[in-house]
């Protein structure tokens, strides 16, 4: 049996004039985009663009809600009410999903961007209200999430499915956060480097902690990770994307989207 | 065989802490409404809100898409491009009818809001534009046109089901355009008026010009408008709504949402 | 010696086709007025409209800048950098301070909204970044800031003049900071009450605190209380600010804009 | 005596984490730029830090005010209503005028952006309104216009000190116009023809129009234009800001902002 996994990044984060990243250079070495729909980046047009792109490439299409902030890009934490966050979601998931029907394309899936996914990881009313919008949404829609947060917590707890998503570009700590950005170290800049993390968490499901030790994604098994996020706003993003994509290869392991998400 | 005509106002023009219109009131007289997407109004918890109320009312729900322009509420013409105003379109009704979907709702419209729809009358790109996102999104969904406009032109040559639409508060010159706003008597603000246009409307099919005559809304029927629109942001909304349903009760007309919408 | 005192209210926080509050009503009550600046609320023309007003009223202009978040009225904090906060700001007091200019006006203070306000209490960083603001836009410029905060503590640090501003219609804890509008009893409804702490907070400098005991405004002297604000969003804030006024008038305090702000 | 011209081009046209230009590289080559606002790119830390830069290089520095239009980069037109172009373009002007003050510069004139411009050539009360709001500003502040447009009009009526501008990168109709950007040839891509053309506009006064003939910028003089602008968005502006530069060097112009505008 051949071991696979998904490979992700952020798309679509232009808007109206202004170029953001190399989608069509991305493209070609993803399995799974997720797509910004207007409150972080991604005009309309943006969006349907992006959209036939994706197509174009068969890959699998992520909604990528955020917090309305575009002069923030969606980085700034803004304390929202649950209730607030809950129509958020749904109306940047609802646009991304129709978008992409008119286009004839499925949506795989929902990740939440930036500083709304931050928050999540810690805040539990957060974190249900975008677990709630994706399953009132579609209750078979998986949603990405950092592993061991309040954001898998409170999607498991309603039921939505979950995909196990993992950064070989940055530093964990040994209970599973990531480093912060301030901490050296913190962000991995070699592509070779960020190969070989890859390939460490698809084929062992756990990775080297900067303070130590080792953080295992899932207590249960070492090839629960389901998903590894490219970071597409990187200058080096091809760069790395393509060195991933080839240690994958080496080691056996096939880049293809999630089709069976993860039951909770 | 009894008289149907639907009776719509557009709603949900409230915008975070900024209240506009009485939609709970209005909308016990209404069949349908035209729901806000949040370019012109209508943030995404204030649309929740609203299709919630609408549905609790058993109302015929229709996303009312405009040019993003929240300080001039949609009401200012912008030279958007025709792949801006499809993309745009597009992205708003999927974004309202998620979450009516979110909310067990469906979405039984499209109606192009202030200054896109008044465009849309002449412009042909525009209008074309506008149908193309209808059609794209669902080939079944309506398009509520003003009669004899370019809109309902090019919402018949895609074959976009169309809804015709009067406005028993506007006076009509003889050649069907709406009377402009600058003219005197442009607006009716008198609810008997009101009434007595509406029920005309509803059972001839016309209406008498300001310009002297009458102007027939269809050539073939004197029974084919479908749609009589109030004015929900008019101060004495609620009042015109009485009237008009009163007048048209009495005049053996029932006040129900279009079921059948007219096939190109 | 006649005491005086300043009494403030939010403005001009009408947004494009949306009305909030009664400014008209409110401003013949007043002695300054803070005039929101575009990013919570307040687009341009209304700017241009509520500096008309406030100067044939002979109103104290203030500036009231915010969080840029329309959807959330600036009521959200938002975790922007410092030099976010920075710029944000003075573009807000610049945008204004030239306005009025322009109708022959000059601005009295600088008092920031909502979210950003609640922030710059606790968090010295967004404190600074305000109080920068104010003194590089121009040195002589005062603040309105809670007494006993963050906010007071920078400004005074900075050498911007501040003008300590209290509340008649929020109730306080006995450590200075008002009491969570969650807390029962933290908002005073009846005008009666708002209007008898207001002329204890003018004659005294000081107020019972929810939570027993008094607070006073300031460690030195009970009259140093500068300014009352009177919330102009509340449906009844133009019979609370007649009640506040004709208290005041009965203690023989006599209601005017401040002039000579309080030097750090 | 020297003739000197002025070069300018748009600038701090980023927004947020999107990129715009290459404002370091180009701001050696001119002696003044137009600084965005905020209405069509450029958040108010990007104008903070193109003030300084600006300064750096002892730039005369312009506002550049915008149609509220971000997803479209201010190039589509608005029919803004005539006092909502002078709210708009007042507050824009009082914003960056602060700022620059703050960072301890002057603001030297004011340039309308895209459409705003484009509407302004041919639409007199646009025209007016943004003449006006220059004026009420400051009435020493002079204003960039195209030769022979109603925006000169305008300005001169109500005497506001004009800046002849004119585009070496574009080419002319014989009536003065631009030429439409859909017509074959109105754009000019090669740097030395682009340097041609403004040695021809700097020391002749007149432009070879496209449809025969020559345009003369006035008629009393051939010295009149003011200002070569450079479009900063395109990929080889600082090519062409080089050319231009070193042509008028070899034609004898210097380069530097203006000083004394023209008055009316």
């Amino acid at each position: 049996m051949t071991r696979s996994i998904d490979l992700n990044a952020d798309a679509g984060e232009s808007y109206g004039a202004w170029i953001m990243g190399d989608d069509a250079a991305l493209f070609s070495l993803l399995s799974s985009v997720n797509v910004a729909c207007g409150f972080h980046a991604g005009d309309p047009l943006t969006m349907q663009r992006t959209l036939v792109l994706a197509g174009q490439h068969h890959l699998g299409i992520g909604a990528h809600p955020s917090y309305p902030d575009l002069p923030g890009f969606g980085r700034r934490i803004l304390e929202a009410a649950p209730d607030q966050v809950y129509a958020d979601t749904l109306y940047q998931i609802s646009a991304l999903a129709g978008m992409a029907g008119a286009a004839g394309l499925d949506l795989q899936h929902v990740k939440a961007h930036g500083a709304l996914s931050t928050r999540a990881w810690t805040h539990a009313p957060t974190a249900q209200a975008i677990a709630q919008a994706t399953r009132d949404f579609n209750p078979a829609l998986p949603l990405l999430v950092l592993p061991a947060t309040e954001l898998e917590h409170q999607a498991r707890a309603l039921g939505v499915p979950v995909v196990l998503e993992t950064f070989p570009e940055r530093a964990y700590l040994s209970d599973g956060r990531l480093a912060p950005r301030s901490m050296p170290g913190s962000s991995i800049h070699d592509p070779a480097e960020a190969a070989r993390r890859a390939v460490m968490m698809a084929t062992e499901g756990r990775i080297e902690a900067i303070d130590g030790g080792y953080f295992a994604f899932t207590q249960n098994s070492p090839f629960e990770v389901d998903s590894l996020c490219i970071h597409g706003d990187n200058p080096n993003a091809v760069q790395i994307a393509r060195a991933v994509r080839e240690a994958l290869a080496a080691a056996g392991v096939e880049v293809r989207s999630f089709v069976q998400p993860r039951l909770s």
